[in-house]
């Protein structure tokens, strides 16, 4: 990790600090009303599509751990590993945008394919 | 990205680079002997098992783009979208440590979902 973050790896932290506490609503004001976040399963637009995108995420993390964090003035990139109730050992990577200390554009990568082997057994 | 690649970030770097460009050989001359790599389907230990995991891989990519790259001394972290044969849009990211000018471990993220949707779908 950079010693001095930079300003865009300050949002991304906070960012992540709050939603990986399970502090939703703190992590909600570091995102941008007009967000643009690419996930797996496509693209989510607006602050309420990715509401009900992250939420029910957040409702199911037990722990997480930040394996890497590095950023310059606009751009950072995380990469963590998190515990949730269907899987425990989840990694994912997170490059965001910032602009005036909101995330602007988000891709998020992480693996569906456990999420979806334990939705399938669950049923 | 930074505008002067970290010694860590130069390798991940020019690994990146010459799997991106199908040159595999090239690329493995960045892997250590002992690499330990945390990729979706599992942990791979040595380079043998790292060439039969990365080999195939390689072979159904189609073309690549660096989304951001950082590091420092010691790590670096990646991300990009590649297009392969069977998945158009597959982001991915690595987070890697490098020791004496080769990659000694990995963690690796992506998506399995659309791969193992593709399979599903030839089979």
């Amino acid at each position: 990790m950079t010693e001095k973050p930079s300003p865009a790896l300050q949002v991304a932290l906070a960012y992540y600090h709050a939603w990986t506490a399970k502090d939703f609503e703190q992590a909600m004001t570091y995102i941008s009303a007009d967000i643009v976040c690419d996930a797996p399963a496509g693209r989510i637009t607006g602050i309420d599509a990715y509401r009900a995108f992250m939420g029910p995420f957040v409702q199911i993390l037990t722990d997480a751990d930040l394996i890497a964090a590095f950023g310059d003035d606009d751009t950072a990139l995380v990469m963590y590993v998190i515990e949730t109730i269907p899987v425990k050992h989840a990694p994912g990577a997170e490059c965001v945008t910032v602009k005036d200390g909101k995330i602007t554009d988000s891709r998020f990568v992480f693996d569906r394919a456990p999420f979806e082997a334990a939705r399938n057994q669950a049923t």
